[in-house]
């Protein structure tokens, strides 16, 4: 449950509130504000705050003076030859801030983006929550033996059972002492009168990586689509995949041509090497390349091979 | 005359309509939304869109849920500690972005500001307008004595006269021939069908650095606050700095405590060296420090003795 | 003629200077360290300093104590594997640093990478030389019919000639009417002493666009090669595309391995939308797919076909 | 004891090793260059490549031709003259790589600084070692009761060895959890030949924040001052200062002219508010200034009378 009664009170009092502004507004994506989106066992994704939609592309690759749109058809196609040719500044025109949960794991990926901005939620000076991903059964997998990053087949049930037991045991563990060495509960009560208690920057360091945290993220939409090609891609970590497929949902809602130019031309495109146009170019003119012949390592060839069905 | 009533028209549009936002609005910054800004002979700086104010701010200092604001003098408290202390992360979670007509010398000059989104008028792609900016008289001055990057007095009336001569008969000139290059006019009509005209992007060329050019500007507010600090400053050239004193004002507008810390901790304070620090210490026992016993550079002690009334 | 005698003798005097170091060197760069690479009529590239070699991309990736490089074959090995799944950050770790001469046009463009370090000649602080870049004629061509924003045909000779003859003339007169206005000559000679002479920020803004400026400017490996892939592909306009070429051959001496990986899956390789991936599936397959059965527009048809030689 | 013998050989042969090169090197970095220096109870930092040093901050401010430099007095005031007045971009013509062991915490702090390049040995792909933050008992304090996010007095003994045991255990008992979960030991070996071991880049979720991790850290001088101007101050947090102290080493080795700069105009200058101006002026001409009628909160007043011993 990744919401209390407060939280959720706070969230629908800002739901309430609206006013009229003369700044290019974008009802679909009005409509899930502030709303958290649930990510994980306690995580989730909230969009908090917007500026610009498919308008402010197109009017900024023109300079214009007033709004620069045209016809529905003319803007769309501006769009698709901006993310095409790669000229990237008009989509830096928009902006978007999210408020985000995730464990620190995650987080520590995340933060390696850097053309973003990032508020989180200081252990020096609260004390965090007793909050852990654990994950579901079906998440725990072998090291890949293809892949040295990621991960491979299912785990047996035994094996399974006992990587949540023991997750679920350090966390619980690790938090009782957090706060015991702390001397001071969640609600701030004290714990033992005669302790004076550790600074909370240095109770923090027995908390796993698995510990819940939360920040403030704000980033333009150049940016968080190149998060989003490397993030929401098969070959991200499954933990920071899912908060990119919750993410990829917004900004279908916020900019809606940008995000079909971004899936044909990006997302769901190809990148090719020379070789790999060279082997193309000979199969289509009806030679029998094969990867001994292809000047292709194994594993491109076999990837080539998979996604244009050789 | 910045305006053409073609762009009144598309602005006074833009103006006219409004919508309904959950997001948190600025009254006195909506105002004078898209409204262009005079300055310089043709410029003008004019808020095409926001992100957030004071509260945002606020918000992400403290990571909350809901709108995060406390009593007024709470949050302005918060925002003059985060200034104080230099906790900068907060100012980066709003956002502004300004259309901007200028020349192009202070455009160079301006885009050294790398942590800014910028979309600029396309030479390449389009013909820019006749215009170039032609200081007043009393601008005209020498070179600084001082100041090796600086002016310092005013110009005789005489040789006031034959510089303002030469500025406008070598801008008209160059226009003239950038035109006879182009084969086209600035309406888009060809000059003399005989001719191909050459391409814009070499034409261009011909043009000098007082030819106005636009762009889209956009920038988080702690950036802005560091553009502003340097910008509106005296030693800056003063043709940039008119722009700076512009923007300022949409700063008060927008972000009214934030303003004031930056006013009170940053354009109004003062840094001072380890030395200098020395001295006022002595001073303050009433030790009688002279430039020679100080440890200071004769401009350095100038410079303390004047600020803090020696 | 780009260098004086001087300048000459102050490079010659850095080349003759060597000293031992623990750090990693690349002969074949300090070959050509600090030599002035001619570039259009009176520019120049030439590297001044850099950080790190192939080996230091391997190092940081492996994260490891020492040297970090295994065989010379797995080594490029790796280097061609994070250049083909976009594992960026190894390539930050190296750093290099040119001295460039360029006119102010080509600048104005240069500059809107950010991510790189650049000090400019200050035109408020010195006073210009009398240098313009004056095309060739074979170099003067009309717009473009077909890109909006590039050259066409080349110009008859005679419209060539007038061109030539406006960048010329114009050119000179502004400058004459700059020392003129500044009452001062490039020698630092006083023209007449009965005059004051205007600021040096206020003069400037009487030169053309063609004037030559020059900087130093420091990158590292990954944004030079993206600033590369942008400025030496043929949509590029022809005077930076020079400055792009005549540093591609730097990069070549410094990191031949990475040189080579990003030949092969950047600058000679192919991005591809889903579409075009599609149409390629079913040529393969022997659909005889036409524009017009492809989803693809026009333009896009035709340089998918120019490719692969449909 | 941070290095194994393998490590400090594949140290040792790189320091054995020296080129002759034509840039410009600094024999005082040079004789640390790979040398581990220690930090906290197994962290290190070592200095693994350079670029430039005092005389390519003044070569970038002149843009010579050559080395750039004069007379050592004349370079050492130009660059007092930078610092003081926020020239920043010639300090960013010099650049250093350090390679870090520091514990997860430290790291996550030291992350925010995003203006620099990082390669972090990565727990998807390798097994962490078992080594852990374990603070001295002297290091051990009480959460601030003045300053909300920093540590105040000494933890008394029994407190004191209960926190350290707490940390000892639970660090080790997660590390065996992490071996277990692997199915793996750190030198590669299976534990048990009946189970499959989780993924990596799951395991690491259990393993503390004081688990030491070390990575490649890239950064230009002007941004690495800043960083060291926030983490080497008093409210910096210990585990991070004693980095910072052991970098302001380094960067006396390499710069010395900047260095002295740095510490006479940044690290041990002042900023002073505007109300703080007034009240020195006020006191310099002889009135009674107390707090209440300074303008001043009492924390600002107490850390002003404190500096300028009011």
């Amino acid at each position: 449950m990744p919401l209390t009664p407060e939280q959720q009170a706070e969230i629908a009092a800002q739901q309430a509130q609206t006013a009229p502004t003369r700044r290019a507004t974008v009802p679909a994506l009005e409509e899930i504000l502030y709303t958290a989106l649930p990510v994980l066992d306690h995580g989730f994704v909230r969009v908090v705050d917007y500026m610009g939609d498919d308008g402010a592309v197109v009017q900024a690759a023109r300079v214009s003076y007033g709004r620069g749109t045209r016809r529905l058809r003319e803007d769309a196609g501006l769009i698709r030859y901006l993310m095409r040719h790669r000229h990237t500044t008009p989509f830096e025109m928009c902006e978007i801030k999210y408020h985000v949960k995730l464990p620190i794991f995650v987080a520590r990926q995340w933060i390696r983006h850097r053309t973003a901005n990032v508020n989180e939620y200081s252990a020096r000076y609260s004390v965090l929550d007793r909050e852990f991903y654990i994950p579901t059964p079906a998440e725990l997998a072998s090291q890949s033996a293809s892949n040295h990053q990621g991960r491979g087949t299912e785990l047996g049930a035994a094996e399974a059972a006992r990587v949540l037991e023991i997750l679920k045991a350090d966390s619980g563990q690790a938090y009782d002492h957090y706060e015991e060495m702390l001397n001071e509960r969640a609600d701030g009560g004290i714990v033992d009168p005669g302790r004076q208690g550790v600074a909370r920057e240095l109770a923090r360091m027995n908390l796993p990586l698995n510990t819940y945290t939360q920040w403030y993220w704000k980033i333009d939409l150049l940016n968080l689509l190149h998060f989003l090609s490397l993030r929401a891609d098969a070959h991200a970590q499954y933990e920071i995949r899912v908060y990119a497929e919750a993410m990829l949902e917004t900004v279908r809602r916020w900019v809606p041509e940008t995000y079909a130019a971004f899936l044909d031309y990006r997302l769901k495109g190809a990148e090719l090497s020379a070789q790999a146009v060279d082997v193309l170019c000979r199969r289509l003119k009806g030679e029998a390349v094969t990867q001994e012949t292809s000047g292709l390592s194994a594993r491109e060839w076999r990837e080539l091979a998979e996604r244009f069905e050789l």
